[in-house]
């Protein structure tokens, strides 16, 4: 017998029919002797409608107290809606949203932070048979107004439920039946792994795979939450996502991310002085504008060349920018090119191999795949190409680092 | 300067186009200098939503406090665009929901009786100046669940609300610009009230005029608050109801109702003994039918006849019941009608004057209706008669007793 929190979201409890569905894979646990607590998100496309209400009424910048008590509505509905099913099919159950609980978070409305997690409501249902149907997404400050978590807020929910209670897993039950070595539709062999660490998965979710939400993944990392992603509509053992174990195989490379939703944009030719990256960033984060990779090449006379990626939906905003302050610092161009690719691999075995990097830029070389940018860090290489060639550059280091086979 | 609680129902805030002018009419009245408190019922149509997609995954047995959960969520969200709304035409406005104030209640889920308000929250809210939006038709229990109030719930919210902060007014904003003599649709020289007592409103409502909730028009006429039943969408004062004053105008009959969703059943023919009543209305009111009008004839011969009136949804049922109890209760025959209406007139004015009754009796006579049934209180005399005559019977009477006529 465990303790399991499973995380169902907006696709899992799209409409009743999948609601009912939920039910009686919850209940299966519950009849296995597990102890199940569920937290679920909004229906799908519902966070969004309520959204689009509130914004039709009052622009972008509304009351973003208003804003969560708005989104927060939706979670309301799936947990009675799921609670009713599980009754309706034999097992006890009960709805707790945030206050009730209480998940305590900051003040920052739309993206609060969780604090505090009072177990003990959630223990009593626990010890009398009952299986409690958490919202997810929301929190409560404390003058006990509703807060929201942000995007991907109901698998960070999940995973604080899990580390508060010491649940022994905290299952992501959606669509896909885990996580893969790389995007199925690009690879035919992609393979579904078994498991990966909480450090490979944190950068395979910041680089675009987007199964989990990186925050959810530090935080299960953290507070060591063994979590795993699976599907709710078939059964599998998903992909475990755990701390690294000595005596776990280490594959050099363990996944393949790839983006094609950024745009780089180059400053040539600025007089290379202290200063001059903050001169050039500032007024690029000071208009809430994302900055990814950042790269700064020194030439002999005295000037360097600065190149940085964004959203491709900030490129427009971000070259504007740069433009207006261009004569300031001193630059002699200023371009961008807003059709590139970042594709990375991902794996805790580069820290003790040498040569992956280099095994990366042959493969790419021989595919006669030009290398616009390159970044590091310990467990992963990202490259920026042209996106003509993320799927042939996908491809081909899937198949060079031999990520089809099972590791042995 | 008054301090004010206005309700909108929820064909007015049926869509964000109409809450946007929900917040410039309350914008109006904060301009003028007044507290106002707003009350807010959910989008029209959006509470049947919820409770078909409960019904579709629970029957209609499903967990009551689960369905509390479910539905709430629909005020949830009106409060939040409204106060949305508000603010982005500068007003200062906050949302709360039943248990940020507390809106306490016993925990009869589906159908809570308020208990107490704590208007701390309020009071503060209002002193800073700011315009509180309160989700109406909820609350919260003792264990700090979520109840509903049941059908009407919003009005009483309101009221209950003008109670506690001892408000000015309380009004309640619909689709219709007030209380009228009759049904306009029926008789075109019905005439809007420009006040009416509770009791009147009390018997208009509980007889069929749909504006206001009786159990609303029950609080405000206990706890004294003078409720204003006015349209959202055009100018006008509505009509006032109040306690009664000497210096009223006291017409004999101050409107005419009519219902068309009523049945009568007849047992003809049972020993006129003792307990008899309750042997046949036991089964019935077992069975959650709610009986309206109740008639027992004695005839000579130690028998008599009882008629009884149930909603029309229900006739069926009953019949059945009191087919399955007919010989134990030694009945003659047991018969019915589905085709009737029920007729009344209302009026604080009855009390003082003879002969009311007998110039309705006269006049649906000169018309030839024939009269069923008749029920008589203090301040209203009811008759059923065939469904076919009921727009006759309301002009005639409405003719008769001079109602498009304004009072002296």
């Amino acid at each position: 017998m465990a303790l399991i929190v499973q995380k169902y979201g907006g696709t899992s409890v799209g409409d009743v029919e999948r609601i009912r569905g939920v039910a009686e894979r919850v209940k299966r646990y519950v009849d296995e002797g597990h102890e199940v607590v569920v937290v679920v998100s909004a229906m799908s496309g519902e966070t969004n409608r309520l959204v689009s209400m509130g914004r039709d009424i009052a622009g972008s910048r509304g009351s973003a107290r208003e804003m969560d008590v708005l989104t927060a509505s939706g979670e309301q509905v799936t947990v009675s809606l799921l609670s009713l099913g599980l009754l309706s099919i034999g097992v006890q159950a009960k709805s707790f949203l945030a206050d009730q609980i209480a998940i305590k978070t900051d003040d920052v409305h739309g993206k609060a932070r969780i604090q505090e997690i009072d177990t003990k409501a959630l223990r009593a249902a626990l010890d009398a048979g009952c299986v409690p149907v958490v919202a997810g997404f929301q929190g409560v400050n404390d003058l006990g107004e509703i807060t929201t978590l942000g995007r991907g807020g109901s698998d960070t929910s999940a995973v604080a439920l899990a580390a508060a209670l010491k649940a022994d897993e905290c299952e992501i039950c959606t669509d896909v039946d885990g996580v893969y070595t790389t995007d199925p539709r690009i690879v035919e062999s992609a393979r579904r792994l078994t498991h990966i660490t909480f450090e490979e998965m944190l950068e395979l979710a910041s680089l675009g795979s987007k199964v989990l939400h990186p925050r959810s993944v530090e935080f299960a990392g953290r507070y060591r939450v063994p979590l795993r992603v699976m599907s709710t509509f078939q059964d599998g053992p998903g992909t475990l996502i755990t701390t690294e174990k000595d005596d776990m195989e280490q594959p050099l490379v363990s996944g393949i991310a790839h983006a094609i939703d950024e745009a780089k944009i180059t400053i040539a030719g600025v007089p290379d002085l202290p200063g001059i990256a903050s001169k050039i960033l500032g007024p690029i984060g000071a208009a809430n504008i994302e900055v990814d990779m950042i790269l700064q090449n020194t030439g002999a006379d005295g000037l360097t060349d600065f190149t940085f990626t964004v959203k491709r939906q900030d490129y427009d905003a971000a070259q504007k920018i740069l433009q207006a302050i261009s004569r300031d610092i001193n630059a002699r161009e200023i371009s961008g090119d807003n059709e590139i690719a970042k594709v990375s691999i991902v794996g805790v075995g580069m820290r003790s191999h040498a040569g992956v990097a280099t095994k990366m830029f042959d493969c790419l070389a021989s595919e006669s795949i030009n290398i616009q940018m390159i970044s590091t860090s310990e467990i992963k290489i990202s490259v920026v190409i042209a996106e003509r060639y993320v799927e042939l550059a996908v491809r081909a280091l899937h198949n060079v680092f031999e990520l089809q086979k099972l590791p042995e």
